[in-house]
């Protein structure tokens, strides 16, 4: 049964580890003459995942959170983790050695400037750290007069049955699917670097390098990436930092002579080798990187492939919505089968494992990211993974949330569905219905060309504000066109003020969470489009990818405005329509009656 | 008759004045060394509007409109305009010798970049122009080699006959209406500076100056202001510098001993006798009190009073409340006499008059802006202002925009209403039904604690944008309290990042205009307030302060939202019970019927 399950539902840490670890690293510390050191749950890609070889932050501490730092001092070690962890990280620490601080909080340079006397020294691996966060940790440690000091990590030193690096091949990402060969892209980044006047440009991120050279890879667990950095130069030809034995005959036949593979190893003598203007992003690429660069002329700016990769074209956004309607034929068969089980049968985990399995069959080779599944107060918990120890019991009259995605050879899915399980609270069907109408409002909205996603925002959250209600995360995320789940710049959020471009992929994602009793979540992944507009104006707007229906239970259609209505029936009849000749299957035939239903006009 | 009237209609330039004016200021910038001379709108208080001995800009060019400046080299002369003038500033001066000027398409250092030589010296009047202003200037002329140099005005050398400095008496403006004593207001902007480290504060805003000393003055058209400057010490004495004459015995004895009074030319040597730390606002203050300033430290912050001013207390909202209803009574009388006139036979102007004199009765001692009366297509000039020449009959069927505002003793008043003369055309009601559904849910939102008017801008927009539409003018400015009905810093605008504070007074005037056809625009004024939130959450909202029926003719009912209908039925039932029992007059009887009728459910 396991061999069906990308996912797994277990911790992996043990609290005891941490204590000699933490006796050996402040020896090493001493030796070095550090004061304190800090150790961040990033690797030197600075990517969603980190590989087991990476995980220094659990390694040392037993934390397992997806993000959080320590900070070790002689007598103490904060373990610094956000609002999501403060439970979990005091069972997986022994607290008699470690503190757990509240962060972002308290920041880890004002915990330490009140710890440290003054010349104290802060050592940091420059490889684990961007520019910009140094800056910023040395602009409030300045006042406090400690010093930061770039080392060679000392908790890799006393690492001892260190996991191997990942060694996941390369495959290609076809042609037709990316929409432009390799070759056309790094000529796409060399205008730009040319336009720019800059000779080279550094790439330190992972989906970047996929991007660019049209391949995947499985060095992570839920992004298909290489582990690898690169260098393009301003007339297209690439150098690529990564173990060379991840890449066959076949891609490097594709790749062609343009692009030279060397190892990991060899891209710090590649960067002191540079001359000329070199570009370089201070929000992405390792301090180290800046270090290294002593022969060039460093140009700050955004990695250059952020952008292209962000505002996806014709063939990206046709293989999503083709990844999409097999996702949809997946979900549909999972709700399908979850109305016709017994009241009470079923734990969150059982949820998981059934969706992951109807997945895998149309076609998905991974998850997109760990599935949530919470029922009743588990769905007020917003970044709920459900683990052997929280799996639930799913109550009759439960509410499921369940976001879940998968990773297809042409797509990237995200979608959350929030389910009755039986007969809901009219306050659940209250707050359901005002969370559709936002995610409807921002579905169906026109806006002029320049606006951010602050710009919108707004207009997903009106009809909660106006309850004097809210949800306490972001409306929306980019989504890569068959790469990561999360994927830069541009999101719907108060803090994203990046401008709306067609073609860019993101989350339509509104929520409610009352906690200890419900959480409600509600979201399709929309492309920005074109939209018509009178004479003398540019207006974009959004086209939904995901088509599933909406549970209509959950609804109170006399709540919902007519236009949200009307967009809903509408939504729902071409669900169904381009679902249906999908559910073909000879096991299909309860899925298809499930989806006509469901799709029946409110 | 015209005593009766507060608006003039007619231009007071004439083009031929132009040309023997700028050879005359060329002759002084040569003797003075100067390559160019810039010529602001603004004067010295850069506030809205400016007295006639101010009126550089008109007196140099011809050009009257209420922005834009020109910049005079030895060959040219740039006048630079904004769209709403692009028409005008072509009839007001004389093209032979001025060069109308796009702007802020082009801006006047890239224009003189281009026409002058490097090492050409731009002469400014510094008491013209905000530090910022020339810092922005600076910037953008060092790339071309072009030096700025403050000189006194060459301008103000040749201007024989120049009208004398307005000299309004300064009256009190009541301790129940402002709702604290000057003595307190003193005290509260000195806690500021103590807090801050501040010994003192120039204030160079004339609205601040009043907000300060409880005073309203009567030196420019529409703003009640004292044309003056201020230094405030942080024990609360503030020195006054402005024209001793106008303040009578009585405001002498209300100010007290700690208010000084000494005249505007003693300004220069009281700065330069400041010492310790002086706060100037760059923003606001000119260039030349930064200069004179030798002997402090200057700590540069926004006007300490600019906040305080903007919200509003108990007081000052009820004397806004009250205010509103007899102004709402005046817009009823009005709308009843317009709806018992003969077709199509009213003027525009008619229409102000009319407006002028109700108001008047009313009580208001000035209006609080030139009567925007837009009929047909003159309703689509957004900032149309109706002269003798541009006078248009009303036409049966047409629509007519009536954007205007009094000033009384307790409150300052901007209203629009777009009214339909006759039958209007199906294409105008929709569109006036969606402005109003974005008026609408902006009044019905509340919003979390902590946005500014730029967070929650597209609420009022989404209905229009959703159809392709849009308007461009901002949503809402800041009104002030009995003071000037343009005040900062908050506003509901795409630029607007200032946190909304519960008490700041905001318009809230969606619109849609199509060129040549008509103009339709919506305006309440509403002031944000505390709303009800779960637990855990601040949220704000907002109260409406005005209370008019809104021309139900204009509405297709079938296109507005339920809730919306339902927020319009409730505020017609809530207008005539308010403003019903104001109605009592001999000559209200028609009006009370009109407001019965025009109150009735959608």
């Amino acid at each position: 049964m396991t061999d069906l399950l990308f996912q797994s539902f277990d911790a992996a840490t043990r609290p005891e580890d941490g204590p000699p670890r933490l006796a050996a690293l402040r020896a090493r510390m001493a030796e070095a003459g550090l004061d304190a050191f800090i150790i961040p749950h990033a690797d030197r890609f600075q990517g969603e995942y980190v590989a087991a070889r990476d995980e220094r932050l659990a390694f040392l501490t037993g934390f397992s959170g997806s993000a959080g730092l320590a900070v070790v001092t002689a007598d103490e070690a904060g373990v610094f983790v956000d609002g999501r962890y403060r439970v979990q990280v005091r069972n997986e620490v022994d607290t008699g050695h470690f503190t757990p601080v509240n962060w972002p909080e308290t920041q880890p340079a004002d915990w330490l400037a009140e710890r440290a006397g003054r010349r104290a020294v802060l050592g940091f691996d420059p490889w684990l750290h961007t520019e910009a966060e140094i800056d910023a940790l040395r602009k409030r440690l300045d006042g406090a007069g400690v010093k930061l000091r770039a080392v060679e990590n000392p908790l890799d030193a006393i690492w001892e049955e260190r996991p191997e690096a990942p060694h996941g091949e390369v495959r290609l990402h076809a042609e037709h699917i990316a929409g432009r060969t390799a070759a056309e892209k790094r000529g796409q980044i060399a205008a730009i670097l040319r336009d720019e006047n800059q000779g080279a440009a550094v790439i330190t991120l992972c989906d970047s390098l996929a991007w660019l050279l049209n391949i995947r890879g499985d060095d992570l667990l839920r992004n298909p990436l290489v582990q690898g950095y690169a260098i393009i130069d301003d007339d297209g030809g690439v150098q690529v930092f990564a173990a060379p034995e991840k890449f066959g005959a076949e891609v490097r036949g594709a790749l062609g002579a343009e692009v030279r593979i060397a190892p990991l190893e060899a891209f710090e003598d590649a960067l002191k080798g540079l001359a000329g203007t070199v570009r370089v992003d201070p929000k992405t690429a390792p301090q180290a990187v800046f270090d290294l660069l002593s022969g060039a002329e460093i140009a700050r700016a955004d990695d250059p492939i952020i952008m292209e990769k962000a505002v996806k074209n014709v063939a990206e956004i046709a293989g999503m919505r083709a990844a999409h309607l097999r996702d949809g034929a997946a979900m549909v068969r999972l709700l399908a089968w979850l109305s016709a089980q017994p009241p009470a049968s079923l734990t969150e985990i059982d949820v998981v494992r059934k969706l992951e399995a109807l997945r895998r069959e149309a076609g998905a080779y991974n998850i997109s990211f760990d599935t949530i599944s919470g029922s009743g107060p588990n769905g007020a918990i917003v970044h709920y993974r459900v683990s052997e120890a929280s799996n639930r019991a799913i109550g009759a009259d439960d509410i499921l949330l369940l976001d879940s995605g998968g990773q297809y050879a042409d797509g990237t899915t995200d979608i959350t569905r929030t389910i009755a399980m039986g007969t809901p609270e009219a306050e659940a069907q209250a707050a359901f219905t005002r969370v559709l109408e936002g995610m409807i409002a921002l579905s169906r909205l026109r806006f002029p060309k320049g606006l951010s996603g602050r710009d919108i925002d707004a207009v997903a959250r009106a009809p909660l504000w106006t309850e004097g209600r809210d949800y306490d995360h972001g409306t929306g995320h980019g989504v890569g066109a068959a790469l990561c789940v999360h994927e830069g710049p541009a999101r719907i959020s108060r803090a994203s003020e990046v401008p709306l471009r067609a073609g860019m992929i993101l989350s339509n994602e509104p929520g409610y969470y009352r906690r200890g009793a419900f959480g409600i979540r509600i979201e399709n992944l929309v492309v920005v489009s074109k939209a018509e507009a009178e004479p003398g104006r540019e207006m974009l707007g959004f086209e939904t990818l995901t088509f599933v229906p909406i549970d209509r239970r959950m609804i109170l259609p006399e709540l919902l405005p007519g236009a949200a209505r009307d967009w809903l029936d509408q939504y729902h009849a071409e669900t169904e329509a381009r679902l249906a000749p999908m559910l073909d299957g000879p096991a299909d035939k309860e899925a298809r009656a499930w989806l006509t239903a469901a799709c029946a006009p409110l």
